[in-house]
């Protein structure tokens, strides 16, 4: 089965809203093995959507429909789709009955526009709005299975998850499971990764492999189907096993992670308390553990050293090394790593010194960035990057090579 | 001129990202008086995009498009554009060498698949990309405008942005300009906002008012159009001075400003420099003012202190403060700013000490928060939030109060 979503409303044409709805749906029906091939967004307009719905139809078996079913007189999806199906709009008893209590438990006066919400395509199967008025529809004709939806993502995603999901799986008749997981590498680029495991997307069928890069970081989203879960999920484990002999030390976690999360997790776990020295960086580090709940056990705290005055009079750098090396140096990196965990009395200091941008600074040129590690009381480690990209992205990089130094430095000591 | 939007990426009709590129578009659009009837999402398919193209032909005259232009194989936009109108694909020689240097910089391996990325449409013009590598371009051909964009929302709004408006309006040597300014206020909700210049907006036409809210911010952006763009300014600038006399106190700034950018430029004026002490916030208002260029002469550092600890044993809050009125408390917030601005030896210190959730604190409630401004070694004053939202909104929330304070408050003492 085929679908393609069709979002009807001028605001969405104006950018003065994004089509949140095309992707809410779309995750759901990607989980439920339906292909979606095409999103189509066309204006509060009777002959463009008209002429919309007249494409869908030859290329896609299932058109989901969102927006339109409002009370105005630009909300013309139904009327336009029982024109075009030759179908009669019919008044709907449960959702004129609860547009009435509605409108007596508000005291507000109703219009006969409002009596128009409860208003469905003959023949078809309505879905209740558990959080507004109008009702949505599924109407399966000709060949084609047609949903319309409430343009308000609050009323549209319940009613989707609720009611759209289950009469589609009745209209499909389908016993088939679909299973996903999301590896999160970081440390290779997306080019190299594709080419490492080339051989497993081009044969790639079930599980399909799907990669995705963003900020740095590249993900792989496995999918399998099979009328068993649990085979699935075995499926899964397979293709995984595959693709971490080719990849798997870059590979950091599963899902809605981050780096930074991960290492949240595992500091929390081995009970360590962390630090930060932030230069470059002036506080993003920080920001993020703490932008995690409960993360006071974790985090005591730190200092954003971002002159070489602070870096010596409250982190103790000595003012040769700034002197002789420079505030952006492995030598300084070093001393606010071991100086910052002193400080706060933490188990482990980081330090983040370097040039984002946009001009060089110290005849060094932007992107030169050295983070220092300091565990338990020991000489710092630091390890010197050279990145490319705005201020923001290198602030951004910055603190996820951090990250990922630390969890690969934690993981060794364990493992030692 | 009519214009289509397109978006090319399985990743889109899968639901893992939300097409925000086919919003920031059209907003760029509406602006300059282009009609958008239509959004097309379609997969990383070459027959598939084909069609939508031939769809699109038929109906718009300008079709832009985003997405595709990577290194991987997926990557097939340009590729399928130019087998469609039977043009050849050229390398772009400033492409070519951007992306070589990068790759020597990084020192990484370049392959033949980031070559790629440096091909154009022949006889196309070239929209260089600033934050990435692959170039956009922009090509007319029989009857119709193409331009292709990068993906990446970081590369494609800047690109778009600066570099496709422009050739945007050679090629439609429209005479009429288009001009608008950004209003932004604080303090003022939406819809009290809305209702004192309730008549203006009912009686707009040219120049049109569209207020938007977002993160405890309110803006207006105003727009006219006039063929001699003097006048559209005199005409903005009367409409300003109308909103100015309604609700003028909470006006801060125009256009893409910020609170924290407002209060680093006033901070500038004045010669000087400040420091924060950060508990609920963690590091997030230094972030926010070192993420602005050049500001090392207004901000030296700060200190986070999530900690009771760290609050006392670094920034010598007294311990008696702390067990007899907490850490969220006015007092703890005064010791706090007075102390930062000593240790930092800065014109002001500024704290933030509060409860960002999820759960309450020291028996108080989840959006208690205090700001404490110290200023030229005086005793600091303290302000009292109660804000509500989420964890994340409570700490942005945070900052722009403490932001709108200072800068009243610096405001004042110019004033006096």
């Amino acid at each position: 089965m085929n679908a393609e979503i069709i979002a009807v409303g001028s605001e969405l044409l104006l950018g003065q809203i994004v089509n949140t709805n095309a992707r809410f749906i779309s995750q759901n029906l990607a989980e439920m093995g339906i292909n979606v091939f095409y999103h189509t967004v066309v204006g509060d307009n009777p002959d463009r959507l008209k002429s919309a719905i007249e494409i869908a139809e030859r290329r896609s078996n299932l058109i989901i429909f969102t927006g339109g079913l409002g009370p105005t007189k630009d909300d013309l999806t139904k009327e336009t789709i029982a024109r075009h199906l030759g179908k009669k709009l019919v008044f709907d008893q449960d959702a004129l009955d609860s547009i009435t209590v509605y409108f007596e438990r508000t005291n507000r006066t109703m219009t006969e526009n409002n009596r128009k919400q409860a208003l469905v395509l003959e023949g078809s199967h309505v879905l209740p709005n558990d959080h507004g008025m109008a009702p949505g529809m599924m109407l399966a004709a000709s060949d084609h299975v047609y949903m319309l939806l409430p343009g308000p993502p609050k009323e549209m995603e319940p009613m989707f998850y609720v009611y759209g999901r289950a009469a589609l799986a009745t209209q499909m008749k389908t016993s088939e499971k679909i299973v996903s997981r999301v590896l999160r590498f970081f440390g290779i680029g997306e080019a190299l990764l594709e080419t490492e495991i080339e051989d497993l997307i081009d044969n790639q069928s079930n599980p399909t492999i799907a990669p995705l890069a963003a900020d740095g970081e590249v993900t792989l989203r496995l999918t399998a189907k099979h009328k068993d879960a649990a085979v699935a999920e075995t499926m899964l484990d397979d293709t995984e096993k595959q693709i971490r002999q080719r990849v798997g030390e870059f590979l950091y976690g599963y899902g809605n992670t981050s780096l930074v999360a991960e290492l949240v997790k595992l500091l929390e776990e081995r009970n360590l308390t962390i630090s930060a020295a932030e230069s470059l960086t002036g506080g993003l580090f920080q920001e993020e553990i703490t932008s995690i709940p409960g993360t006071s056990d974790v985090i005591k705290g730190g200092v954003v050293c971002y002159t070489p005055e602070i870096k010596h009079k409250v982190l103790n750098v000595k003012q040769e090394t700034i002197d002789t090396y420079g505030v952006v140096s492995e030598q300084c990196a070093k001393e606010l790593a071991e100086n910052v965990a002193k400080l706060i009395n933490a188990d482990i200091g980081i330090s983040f010194t370097g040039v984002a941008g946009p001009a060089e600074s110290e005849g060094k040129p932007v992107g030169t960035v050295f983070v220092g590690m300091a565990l338990n009381g020991g000489p710092a480690v630091v390890e010197k990057l050279n990145l490319s990209g705005t201020r923001e992205a290198i602030r951004i990089r910055t603190i996820k090579n951090g990250c990922y130094f630390l969890l690969k430095k934690l993981q060794e000591s364990q493992n030692a």
